[in-house]
């Protein structure tokens, strides 16, 4: 994973050089990602889940959509470097289990049935 | 980002065979993304924040973290993919702007400002 | 305010009895809201919108939507009880700044912009 | 529940007079409570628990406080009465579980379990 692994060691860098690690516990990393999903949530509201499948065809919103996303992931890469989780195993072993729990036969097309990912 | 890639992949593969992609909008998703977030909070906040800094010490503790910081990773790579967003790009991106914004000499060690990563 | 004070009160009471005020800071009751709300996310992040707008019809989902918001409630009330806000009178200042900052005249009926209570 | 009827009526009609009822389904009103919860935690997540418990003392912390929870309010109060739920009655009801579920003999003082409200 060099890429993640390059963005948390940029992450940690940037904490270290202005002494804010002891602002990074998981605690209130978590509530900076929760803030920061509340700024997505807050640009999506009104939108039709339509609309919001079109929103990246609009520029200027696309680059909104892109900054605060790109938070989103700032914090939760920030988070699980803090944590020890490797982002991409932990995501994998939860999809395993999804992929027992709700079988293809069983949850196909099902509109009623909550399809979850995870 | 061979890895990231791999896992968006499989995400869209998961939601293809079980013909769900038709409730993967961008506003469908961010709400998954922050009920997952919830769940996180919620394992966090009676903890204070160096308890929660120990918290991956307790086996259980770890096992239920993991788990929760998964089904955020999940949520948002498929978010970032219906978008056709690099995380990871999209993360460097707005760190280049707050390495502008919240100068070393200004805001080291600073506790009365507020110290963001984004 | 007479049913919104007895809430709180009974609140304080159920912390105090059980010697849990200690957890109920601001920072923690804010985590616990966040939370709750997030499982009110997870109940309706799949339907569409007009799916959302006759759920109270099942009554089993009425249940369920009436319990998470009777929580979201709970936690709303400690936390603004603990910081010593009054949640009806600090809704109505935030009313008045709202009518004047969006006209009827200039945001009626307009999709384009975004249309905030708040 | 004289006073929290008048803030629904007067939201009731802010959306009325704007034609922005259409907006306000309880997917999109969830949204938008969330995204306000989400600028709440903004505000305390750096700060210690203890430091949050004091937050009301600044004058300026404290305006920002009571603007972000009117604002969770005003959202809360929309979207239980578009959903038909009466607030306060919806908390009781949680109430009235949670005093059963945590009794006081069992969960006193208790720092290992976990201390919720609801």
């Amino acid at each position: 994973m060099a890429e993640l692994h390059g963005l948390a060691h940029r992450l940690q860098k940037f904490a270290e050089v202005r002494d804010w690690e002891r602002f990074h516990t998981p605690k209130n990393l978590t509530m900076a990602l929760a803030g920061e999903v509340g700024e997505l949530l807050a640009e999506l509201q009104w939108l039709t889940p339509a609309e919001s499948s079109t929103a990246m065809e609009d520029p200027r919103f696309a680059t909104r959509l892109r900054s605060e996303v790109g938070d989103v992931m700032i914090y939760l890469t920030r988070l699980a470097d803090v944590l020890g989780i490797d982002l991409v195993e932990a995501a994998h072993a939860k999809l395993d289990e999804s992929e027992e729990r709700y079988s293809v036969a069983e949850y196909h097309g099902s509109a009623r049935k909550a399809p979850p990912l995870a």
